[in-house]
């Protein structure tokens, strides 16, 4: 098959820029230095992908991200770095064989993992990002009842995520060398050998934990594209196929705000200016100079975010340089 | 099943208001003159309550709807209320018994229509919002082109969706009678019974078409919400589960921008102010005087945008006031 064949929106992945992305991180941050996080594409045949470059932990966001990667035989060892309540999914998974961690920032968490069947846990660390995680103050104590409640606390997490899109990187570094040091000192109070964290933002500059839970880096979109300072490549477009042309100046796609992710703001048109998005359309003019595109054509228009963007695909097609498709994977992880 | 045993986050279905919602819509424009858009909610189960209310023809804005409500014997009248360039699969869909119509505002898209086996077209009118449609002066051309390839014509269609969230009714009335004068003037030229157009912010003030294509009135969310003469009730929410609460002041959802569509920004919680969705968290921040949630609560968030939150999720769950779980619906007509 080849990408003019394919039915459109649909995510279209450059295999070799994929590959590129994979090999530029698995060298900087080699094997069990880097626990790829799933939510950014939820398909595990990509996570093979990154299980070939060496890699065998993984994170995740959700409950069915963890049950989808055992079931694909992806289960050494899961990092679910969310607090969840209901459990007991995920001890039929530990049940299976495959290894499940979860992060625990509060006693009824805590207790869920027992009560659900987990038995290995991160005391999640509130590094700066007000959302989940225990103040670092109160993190030994926190390690003290899971493991008087029987859980075996491997370490700490901490995610600095509210650093990742900052333009500066000496600002990025400086804020997350603080954010660190917290997650350091509730690490001294907790034990164990793990201190999770970290993303595509901070991929070089987060140098004091010992793995890194980037996603974002192997597909990119247009915010981790601003950055200066982080060097993957656009591997993932939604391929679309413009069905209006208006002797006004605009052309219309057949791609809107149920093919991409929205909160980072409308995808990018090479060469264009969008002017906005609704259910099924990306409405957009051409920069000056430009020609306008006819009914017909294909444009690979780029996501401003690329997780929330994948969420909304059942597949994923992989395509050579030479327009060829290899595979369509399906995004397998998608729901709850 | 109970409320509280679901899965979070859930899709759920306030059963009691929907029907109050369709009731009242049904009553204003009774049969034939609402062609209620199925894209608000992608479910084939609630159009069949739709069509229960006496609504036999439908308005779509991807392949996959028509053949998804073609499949669930519900295509008396389908009308794809977009262009598409590759028709084959509705071609397959008319052989099969079903009737369909589509939106045609070129050339190329009458071609395609014929060349894929889709025999009866309504030529959609730019009559304002900028985005498909052919210029009020073409249609009659584009007419006369569409029959003149075998094509029938059934009619117009214009959507003036640039107004639906205008805040004052007076000034939605006046756009409103400007658009449909361009949209009469169009018909007045193409002929044909259907003049097709208009949507739940212009629910009672649209008097020029003769059905109406409002969809988000059976489901409702903040944005229509916020309109002080649309009536229709929240039917749909999103179920959470709080995960964390911060000593500092703000608790933790468990459904985020993965859950929501972000396009009309963040979703609402109840008595609390949102400060920010990440892909599976809101973090939210009680109304001076509200007590904070605890961890393990459930919390029903009303989404901004109807139509991108349901195509988020697998199932809608019906419930009645008790708490009691009716039916889990699959919002089966996701993807392209």
């Amino acid at each position: 098959m080849r990408l003019a064949d394919l039915t459109t929106p649909a995510l279209v992945l450059d295999e070799a820029a994929l590959e590129r992305n994979l090999s530029t991180m698995s060298s900087h941050r080699p094997g069990a230095r880097l626990r790829p996080h799933v939510k950014a594409h939820k398909t595990t045949e990509l996570a093979r992908r990154q299980r070939a470059h060496g890699h065998h932990g993984f994170t995740l966001a959700t409950v069915r991200e963890v049950v989808g990667m055992a079931e694909a035989g992806l289960g050494e060892d899961l990092l679910l770095a969310n607090e969840v309540l209901d459990m007991r999914r995920l001890g039929a998974v530990v049940q299976g064989g495959a290894r499940v961690t979860v992060a625990v920032d509060s006693e009824p968490i805590a207790r869920a993992a027992v009560s659900g069947g987990v038995l290995e846990v991160l005391v999640d660390v509130n590094v700066g990002l007000p959302r989940c995680g225990v103040a670092p103050d109160g993190a030994g104590a926190l390690a003290d009842l899971c493991r008087s409640i029987g859980l075996e606390v491997r370490g700490v997490m901490g995610y600095e995520g509210h650093l990742m899109l900052l333009a500066d990187p000496a600002d990025r570094l400086r804020q997350t060398e603080q954010c660190m040091e917290l997650l350091l000192r509730a690490h001294a109070d907790v034990g164990g050998d793990v201190i999770s964290g970290g993303g595509t933002g901070t991929w070089t500059s987060n140098t004091w934990v010992t793995e890194l839970q980037a996603g974002s880096y192997a597909l990119m979109d247009s915010a981790y594209g601003a950055i200066t300072d982080v060097p993957f490549e656009q591997a993932l477009t939604v391929l679309t196929t413009i069905v209006s042309v208006s002797a006004a100046g605009w052309a219309v796609a057949d791609a809107g705000l149920k093919a991409f992710g929205m909160d980072h703001g409308n995808p990018t048109v090479p060469g264009a200016d969008v002017w906005y998005c609704s259910d099924e359309h990306t409405v957009f003019a051409m920069n000056d100079g430009l020609a306008p595109p006819s009914v017909g054509d294909r444009v690979q228009m780029v996501p401003a975010h690329v997780d929330p963007t994948c969420a909304l695909h059942e597949r994923m097609h992989v395509v050579e340089s030479e327009g060829n498709v290899l595979e369509s994977w399906p995004v397998d992880l998608r729901g709850w």
